[in-house]
């Protein structure tokens, strides 16, 4: 069946990346709740996050612990909060979202991000993620 | 300081429980967004998931799976989301809810629930506990 995360991963639909390694790929959502907001996706297609196996469910919320804090540097918010919800797109998929604010991680706050936008916070995490590759 | 989740570990507060092991506990949000809304908190006092050292990171979020069938069953939803956003109380938690449509993991669709209400989902989720226990 045709998935658009399998897609993004096999490199036929560009998106804008912010880490990669072996088992996990994330990137920017075009329609962030707030600039910085990214999807972690596994490499190997799931339907749902709670059907991983222990250990690949693990590694799955440890890289999202390695990421939150680069997002949490790169946009200078309070915190990264943390949403699965697994409707939208049948592949399981991780938000993380950079939030200022109580309520702030709200579906319904998502609004579409322009090419600039998106490019420019891509910039900025990249730079993040470097200096803390060298730490 | 003062923190109502780790009153709520001293049973200093009274709270729908659903789960407890030696690490964390799970009860009841009594504002929920869908029937069966679950809290999952460490025991020991964190302020932020991320904080968390990786190991007992891993074991919140294992202990999430787990939980999160139960909901699914007691509650017969499509799904369980999970969220982390870590405003509210200072005292690291994790958001169990079982949803039925996309957006519904919506903060600002919370609503007081009443006791009787709290109280059969609670009976429904420690029965369905019991049995998935003797499988």
């Amino acid at each position: 069946m045709k998935c658009l995360f399998c897609d993004i991963i096999n490199n036929e639909v560009p998106v804008f990346n912010v880490w990669e390694d072996d088992d996990f790929l994330a990137f920017l959502d075009i329609n962030p709740i707030n600039s910085g907001h990214t999807l972690l996706i596994p490499k190997v297609h799931t339907e749902d996050v709670f059907n991983m196996s222990d250990d690949y469910f693990k590694k799955l919320f440890l890289t999202a612990k390695k990421i939150a804090p680069i997002l949490q540097k790169a946009t200078r918010a309070k915190r990264v909060g943390m949403a699965v919800e697994g409707f939208g797109v049948p592949h399981a998929h991780l938000h993380l979202v950079p939030v200022n604010n109580g309520n702030e991680l709200n579906p319904e706050k998502a609004k579409t991000a322009t090419e600039a936008e998106l490019n420019n916070i891509q910039k900025l995490i990249l730079k993040i993620k470097k200096l803390s590759d060298f730490k």
